[in-house]
């Protein structure tokens, strides 16, 4: 086979190895998604993924599956998102059991991201004569993991910023109303989004207008914690998301101590965190949310709010719901205000990993640069 | 061959077509863009498109291909963008040719615009014993002739609306600054844009902050005329748009007819139009420029301009150029402002026509629902 189309080859099993980390979506964390097949005479013999926290890994899983298909492992290539590790942990190091196996060739997507052991897996494969490849669909198989990775190289969340405009760049009309800009299908992601990351964040004007619930509505679905961006404590008592205990207030340190006791009395976390401007710092409060295990946001701010995220640095993900709509209004709010940079070469990048036609609006997946 | 797969073959054919249509562009107007080719045993035995005004039609130029190429067009198939035509006008009726040659079937995009007209060229043919098939590739090939249609149809101009806008809506920095905002090949497009379309239009404010020429700086390039939406002509003397004689000041008729006269002196057209809350009737203006013959404009106006052209419904058409950077600020501009509508639900809707990355940029093609 020529070397074009076995590299081919090799990225359409490892296309399968992704979809098959997904089916752990949302069951697997704080350890990342990763999906396996095992490929012998170019015949798929076994397929597995890690399921559920504290459960088997993908390599387990992969080389079970193709034992009860009455296939032997002995020869084949297993394709894995994420390099296979090497340390006893919850379960006993997957590289042992591949070279136990006798599996002879290893393809990964990435190596671990864990900088403390990346490498170590593929080395003892390669020490053990096993055949190694990295890197293969390796932005896919990153992507697929980018909350994982981002957590544990930094120990902050990983901040997705989502915002619902229309084709002028509105986010509501000049009244305020904003519902509802985007479609069906933009909504349904966003609940989808609210059941996946860890919290979703605002800030009090949202609540102060909106009064939101800020749950996931999906049936079955788990309501993200919901932290609110509140720097001197403006939040009513009656607001519907002080109902329930998962709510966070972060605030400065200088505000009223016996506010701070009636929130915790209502059941919330008041984080005191350092001020920047008379305001919250979104790093000193990224770093007690990472501290606190806090792995993901989503930030459904107005344009204040994301504007101090954008000029503090802590946006890693952009995801944009554009409707096909003209709102207009001199005075209608835009999703990023804040004071703006002076000229369009200060500024800040983005690459646009995905845009294209999602229901009926436009949807626009973007990363800013670093 | 199934039905199915011989329609897929009259797709690629007309595909073909329009293919040859494009390559008058610029040079047919006021004829539409039209392309032929002729297919006999499958295979294609003549090329030809309406080359330029006053020059022979699309379908005596395949016929004329296919004898050049010893090529008998008798039962082949014709496939043609545009209903050939049946009247004497500067050429004999296209239809007769069509007959003569004895074509056996005739595949067209759309029945020609003229309401007067359309259908009679088929009648002819399907009378003459030749098999007529109508509709095919039907919105690519009004998408050819957009503007050629609309103005055949209404004697109004087509207008476009081009914005170039950052991420989050903006068309300037709250500094004003816009230089640049959309990448190198956004740029490229709108000077093929104004080398294309037969107007231009700004209203005074951008002259009097970027006092811009807008001319075409295309090599070899032909420069649109230029509309200055200015209803109580503020514009100064000295503006770059008043240099050359291609320049056209719109205000109303309550004006001073000393700064008339100024400004005929210097060369530009000043059209009085009716006013609409003390400024220009876009309706009525458009009306004057189609009775004028100026069947497309380009409007590459700010906020104000085009929001008074959406809610007085001139709009035809709309070209986004989404840079991907944030410039935030909440008193930058937007493409759309006006009082806007107050809530999404009367919002204008637009049906997305295209979406993708052109360049570095995203880029949106939108039509107006009617």
């Amino acid at each position: 086979m020529c070397e074009r189309t076995a590299a081919k080859l090799d990225e359409t099993f490892m296309a399968r190895a992704i979809e098959l980390a997904r089916l752990g979506e949302g069951k697997t964390a704080p350890n990342p998604l990763v999906g396996a097949i095992l490929v012998k005479n170019g015949r798929v013999i076994g397929e597995g993924w890690h399921e559920c926290f504290g459960q088997a890994h993908a390599e387990v899983n992969v080389i079970r599956n193709a034992q009860n298909l009455q296939n032997d492992p002995v020869g084949s290539t297993l394709y894995v998102t994420l390099e296979p590790c090497c340390h006893y942990g919850k379960t006993p190091p997957c590289t042992e059991l591949i070279i136990r196996n006798r599996i002879e060739r290893v393809v990964m997507g990435i190596l671990d991201p864990n900088p403390m052991v990346a490498g170590r897996g593929a080395e003892a494969l390669r020490k053990a004569g096993i055949s190694v490849e990295t890197g293969v669909l390796e932005e896919d198989c990153r992507r697929l993991n980018e909350i994982f990775i981002h957590f544990i190289t930094t120990k902050r969340p990983f901040v997705t910023i989502k915002a619902a405009v229309s084709l002028d760049g509105k986010i509501a009309a000049y009244t305020g109303a904003s519902k509802w800009i985007s479609g069906e299908n933009s909504r349904r992601e966003v609940q989808l989004l609210r059941n996946s990351y860890t919290a979703v964040m605002v800030g009090v004007n949202t609540v102060l207008e909106d009064d939101p619930e800020l749950t996931c509505r999906l049936p079955g679905g788990s309501s993200p914690l919901r932290i609110i961006l509140d720097s001197h404590l403006r939040i009513p008592k009656t607001s519907r998301v002080l109902a329930g205990s998962d709510t966070m207030i972060a605030c400065i340190e200088d505000v009223d101590s016996n506010t701070v006791c009636d929130l915790e009395a209502l059941g919330a976390t008041v984080l005191r965190c350092k001020s920047n401007e008379g305001r919250v710092d979104l790093k000193d409060l990224m770093e007690k949310l990472g501290d606190l295990g806090i792995d993901s946001i989503l930030l459904e701010g107005g344009g204040t709010v994301n504007a101090a995220a954008f000029s503090q640095g802590i946006v890693n993900k952009l995801l944009l719901h554009m409707a096909p709509k003209i709102l207009g209004g001199v005075s209608a709010k835009t999703f990023v205000e804040g004071l703006g940079v002076p000229s369009p070469d200060c500024a800040q990048q983005f690459r646009i990993q995905d845009v294209g036609l999602h229901g009926e609006d436009i949807r626009i997946i973007a990363y800013p640069y670093e």
